[in-house]
């Protein structure tokens, strides 16, 4: 007691400057929202919209979720669920992560970033080993590595089209005249409803939409034959296909439209369906006008597309039939196919690659988001030797000039080797099964009976499931719906103040986990989720009323 | 003794682990050059042009260095000096490196990647802070980030678009009619030799060229005024203005084009001279045929260029007084002014912002490979307030729809945090002076008489030497001089045996070191370059003579 007598102005003195430390963080978590308002710009986000009490303070992040600072009455700091994976990139629970920070300080230390055309370095030939042997498995030979997604498509759509002119004469010829003119006029095959990336390129294979009009990008012209695809999704606990216009004078069975159960929807025998022949034909047709033997100069350098669920355009499941047919037409035209999987690659839809789910595998695809597990941007554009080959020559001025300073960086390739192989290890990754068929496949993560219960909300009008992804579209008036509807702001306030942090598309909300994310946390959130749609839709009704 | 006796089967055993440990690494290494021949696609590559010889396989990085792996008769480990700073990214010297190494793996930990829209995290604040106080100081209040040059230049495009519209005239009447269409044309005024990335939208502000061609981008319309720049090099020891054509009948006087120092060059006095009147009437003619009083429906929307230095371009010096007067024309038509300072940014050119050398400020500026010492992608567009308010409004349509889905990722905001400081500070950055004018500056890397010396030789047509870049140019005949020439390649291979790795732009070879390394080290590299020019040029005369 007497040296602790003696000792006291040193402990009063250590506890002051641990207290100043805590009361500064505090000062300066609390002023956040007020200067963030001042000196970001952020993406997508009408600022005048936000006032400093709308933003959200985090202050750490540690697997599935945030700590938020908050100041309701006196100052706090709890936690958030990340439904929206941070804008679908997040894979890692909490043991992966420290794992990635450990790979993350190792990755700096040793080598920074280094150059990488004509260079190799191991993370970087691991990366591309374990992408070939994994996503591109049976198909891909090369990888070609940028940014992010929207990088990744515009490196995908010259590949795209340098085959295509390669294989439908008009290279050769091209070569012989003028290297740098052609008449021909090169499109894409695309889906409405698509989502490829805001750079010039990827929204140039993009449907006309809010996004692309001269308000956004004087520049763009959608250069594409943009068809309606089918939609799935369950409604009052089924699921049934939406068939656009075009099909709604066909005569078709109830089962060709109907499942007992999503497995269903993916089943191969469906190529020899009614449905299918239809979808041939009408793709048949609408190709059928840009081929070569046609008049116009337009011709379909491409197909692309997103396998499945088209992410930013609503979370709409398209029919995989639909899309498998696509495929075979274009095969048929020997037009290259690209599959965007910049949001449905790496378990997202609980397969390693969606073209598992689709049954059929394309000439390049895209990958980004969740490859490195989510900690940093890396993309990878996936390719087939015919693509590649079509780039082989004596000239340098024939290769693809196309590039990024940070190509292949060290530590986004470190990030991705880590996570594409603990994603898929049962030993690391408790969700991953093996069926009968040897597939590895994510166990089902969202409770079948609370998503059946969803789907039967009154004010629900389709619910979308599949791997880590939960999703529903509130029901809503025209003057509701679309992307810059407010409609679903008090729902997601309400899931915000619960610990949910969700962020709307429109009228759709939905919950994302991990690949890694227990079920148990997943019927967690399902569970307040449906708790505050209960409330949203009486306060709803309630406003009507009045 | 005895006990080492006894325990010398451990002993052992332990020796075999660490040596097979050794001989696996070994293996894999010598292995690494034809495995990523066969599963990697190289930017800007023709692979048939590499065999697995040419590979250079890197083991780590330390400060500017490589370690690189090779056999030659045996095989060993050795140092190459980063010449080409792989790609014009790095910045760090060993101390720094190691820095960034914990903050790396700290941020991992504490953050790894979380939402950036309508959210705020101590690393992005810090980030956007510093920058506003740095490269943006005295004219920018918004940051916008995203993942490379290219985007950053993409979203700089659709910002200066929607000021130009709004300012003209155009936005309004476009809001009340038609949204998505208008009958006007916007183009950009740009430089010929001007590069600002690889994504269609920023290809489309360049030039036409060998990277924009039918062969490599179908799409590529060449959306600009591009004007031919007055360049500046040395030549014998002496600075001289090199003007194009169109200037060529002026009378001017020597002290207009020629300097007896490089800081002549940037003299603001230069604006009262002749060359000053005459680079002011060719811009303002030239932007005359484009202006809303015109009868064409083309009008130019924004002036992007490089300030200084063209990097890719060719490490083209552009006469700093030419750009002044583009902005002050631009200025004088309200054509919103994007500075591309990708490669020129955060000291490259020996000041934080080539802004300064040019000594008039942008609208927007974009900013990304050094920003984070080199360690990982992350880009900037930079703002001011008037550009901000063209996009606020009460919908959420108005604001600016563009957005990657790392955006202000924690790594890549902490490392920039954290090299901008390190970088300024003269105690852990030596070469940082201040000068009377109490500007920082670096100090001069570059041995003069060196440089002087080089600026004489036969085999060099010009040279180009500021901040952390010394280039230079091979006298060279029409064939081979371009993009795919192949004329450096024996110069290039020396130096790379001499312990420096080049990449040559054509028949350019430059030498490029980070904004802390010593003076002494760059003097070594230019010593060793000016001994293998003198091979090089012996090995070329005896090639001509035979």
């Amino acid at each position: 007691m007497e040296w602790f007598d003696e000792s006291c102005n040193v402990f009063n003195s250590l506890k002051d400057i641990m207290l100043e430390a805590y009361l500064e963080r505090m000062r300066r978590l609390n002023e956040m929202p007020r200067k963030a308002g001042d000196v970001f710009w952020w993406p997508f986000t009408q600022h005048k919209l936000v006032p400093p009490s709308a933003v959200t303070v985090i202050d750490s992040r540690c697997g599935e979720n945030f700590s938020v600072y908050k100041v309701q009455n006196k100052e706090y700091i709890t936690q958030q669920f990340d439904a929206c994976a941070s804008w679908w990139t997040q894979g890692p629970d909490a043991t992966l992560q420290t794992e990635l920070a450990r790979d993350m300080g190792y990755a700096a230390a040793r080598f920074g970033h280094v150059m990488f055309p004509e260079n190799v370095y191991e993370p970087a030939l691991e990366c591309a080993e374990l992408l070939l042997d994994g996503v591109g498995k049976g198909w891909a030979t090369r990888v070609y590595f940028s940014d992010n997604g929207s990088t990744a498509i515009e490196i995908a759509l010259k590949m795209a089209f340098r085959k295509f002119s390669s294989d439908h004469g008009i290279l050769p010829e091209l070569l012989k005249n003028n290297p740098t003119e052609s008449c021909i006029e090169l499109m894409v095959l695309a889906l409405k409803g698509s989502y490829h990336g805001d750079t010039l390129g990827a929204m140039e294979a993009q449907a006309p939409s809010s996004f692309t009009g001269f308000l956004q990008q004087p520049w763009y012209t959608g250069r594409g034959l943009f068809l309606d695809p089918p939609t799935v999704f369950m409604h009052n606990g089924k699921w049934t296909v939406s068939l656009p216009e075009v099909f709604h004078s066909a005569t078709l069975k109830p089962e060709d439209t109907t499942f007992r159960a999503r497995d269903e929807i993916f089943l191969k025998s469906r190529d020899e369906s009614n449905l299918a022949g239809l979808y041939s034909l009408y793709v048949s047709q609408q190709l059928s006008q840009y081929s070569t033997l046609s008049e116009t100069n337009k011709q379909i350098g491409a197909l692309i597309m997103e396998p499945i669920i088209q992410g930013a355009g609503g979370m709409h499941m398209v029919d995989p039939l639909f899309q498998r047919m696509l495929v075979n037409e274009c095969r048929h035209c020997r037009i290259p196919v690209i599959f965007d999987e910049v949001f449905t690659g790496f378990w997202r839809l609980g397969v390693e690659s969606a073209a598992e789910l689709l049954g059929c595998v394309p000439d390049m695809a895209c990958f980004a988001k969740l490859m490195t597990g989510g900690i940093i941007p890396l993309a990878a554009t996936m390719a087939t030797d015919a693509i590649f080959d079509s780039f082989t020559g004596d000239s340098k001025l024939k290769a693809l000039l196309h590039g990024h300073s940070y190509s292949a960086h060290a530590m986004g390739c470190t990030a991705a080797a880590k996570s594409i192989k603990w994603f898929k290890d049962p030993y690391t990754n408790l969700n991953i099964t093996s069926e009968k068929s040897q597939k590895m496949l994510l166990r089902e993560l969202w409770d079948a009976e609370l998503v059946q219960q969803i789907s039967s909300h009154p004010s629900v009008s389709r619910v979308v499931t599949l791997g880590t992804l939960f999703a529903l579209e509130l029901q809503a008036d025209e003057s509701d719906a679309g992307y810059a509807s407010l409609y679903a702001r008090s729902l997601v306030q309400m899931l915000r103040e619960d610990g949910i942090y969700t962020r709307p598309l429109g009228n759709v909300i939905y919950v994302m986990c991990g690949p890694c994310t227990s079920p148990k946390m997943c019927t967690l959130q399902l569970l307040k989720l449906y708790t505050k749609l209960e409330e949203f839709t009486l306060v709803k009704t309630k406003m009507n009323i009045n």
